[in-house]
């Protein structure tokens, strides 16, 4: 029995998840709820050794159905240990990434159709489903040109061959989360995240205080 | 494109399986087959790797969806990375378990229902499937018994009645095998193996070497 809300955040790199998140956290708060922020892959023991399996390039090639697997592992040991105990004792989840982030990244980034991951969602989920999603929107070079600043900070460079290649992954990415988006209006509300981020966590504040009204009804 | 043979080694604990995995690849080899012989879960540094999540026992639930998804995972990088380019040099492939465990153990054992075990049969094999399996089948005191009797070599010991609910446990893994093995008799030869070691043997060497004769027609 769910009594707490279940907010995602979603968007490709580069689109500023993590300031917004905080901003999403600090408006539950002071409406008086204890929140949860959790993320995937990952927010458990478990599932953060998944997410290292996932993460870590290794010689082994990694089979799309091996990574779609993984992904779903983990979200269930994810659900099972710290999301559903967290709503049933009527805690708030954010949580930075989740399902829809399957949808678009293997779904519309390499091509799984989408009854495949359709299917593990139920397998996983049962009917549990976000009760608010807030997708991150930006163009993907104004997206990548901010990631690119973050990675050269820390000294990174890649080489523009394999940028152009990752840009156009990425495009379809973004394409596949604005799919989403358009069939399920009530849950997922888009923010343009090319806005200047004092606008953009305007626009996240009015969305979540907005969703807190309803639940209050 | 495949062109060696896949044949995997099924039965519950007690068995005997090692010995009996020796006695198949001895008879493949003297044939004069190249043979790799692996196991699940595991077979690949990856797999291994997700073998140990499955294995080690931890404080974090283990949902049982979540441990249907590793065990494909871990199937799928297996198959990939090692089973398929081992059949598509022309060798022979003997692995120590394979999908028929996941229909015994999480289906049969555990309750997960047969439809979900076959997508994701299909999701990651494709049509790929053994050629042929063995399956050791022994009443469950006897192989706890033999079970028992290593374990206690390794100084372990069970109590009583975590003991009888394993028994209960293992007596439905047996069923769901023989059931798997009723319906795919062509593929699958049951081995009685309460028979006497030597027996047990002589059983496998003459089930492979008619395969081995019918290959060759």
């Amino acid at each position: 029995m769910q009594i707490g809300r279940f907010i995602t955040i979603e968007g490709g790199e580069g689109v500023g998840k993590s300031t917004q998140i905080e901003a999403v956290r600090a408006t539950i708060a002071s409406a008086g709820y204890v929140v949860v922020t959790t993320r995937e892959p990952g927010g458990t023991e478990r599932a953060e050794r998944i997410r290292d399996l996932l993460l870590t390039p290794t010689a082994e090639a990694m089979p799309l159905a091996c990574e779609l697997l993984l992904m779903f592992a983990a979200r269930s040991t994810h659900l099972e240990n710290v999301i559903r105990p967290a709503l049933e004792q009527g805690r708030w989840v954010i949580c930075d990434r989740f399902t829809d982030a399957s949808y678009a990244y293997q779904g519309g980034g390499c091509g799984v159709p989408h009854e495949q991951i359709a299917f593990l969602e139920r397998f996983v989920q049962g009917d549990l489903r976000p009760d608010l999603t807030l997708l991150l929107d930006a163009p993907i070079e104004l997206a990548m040109a901010r990631a690119r600043r973050r990675n050269s900070d820390r000294g990174e460079r890649l080489g523009d061959r394999f940028e152009r290649e990752q840009n156009a992954f990425f495009d379809k990415v973004r394409a596949a989360y604005v799919t989403i988006a358009r069939d399920e209006p009530e849950r997922i509300k888009v923010i343009d995240a090319a806005q200047p981020i004092e606008q953009v966590r305007f626009a996240v504040e009015e969305i979540v205080t907005n969703f807190i009204r309803q639940v209050r009804r």
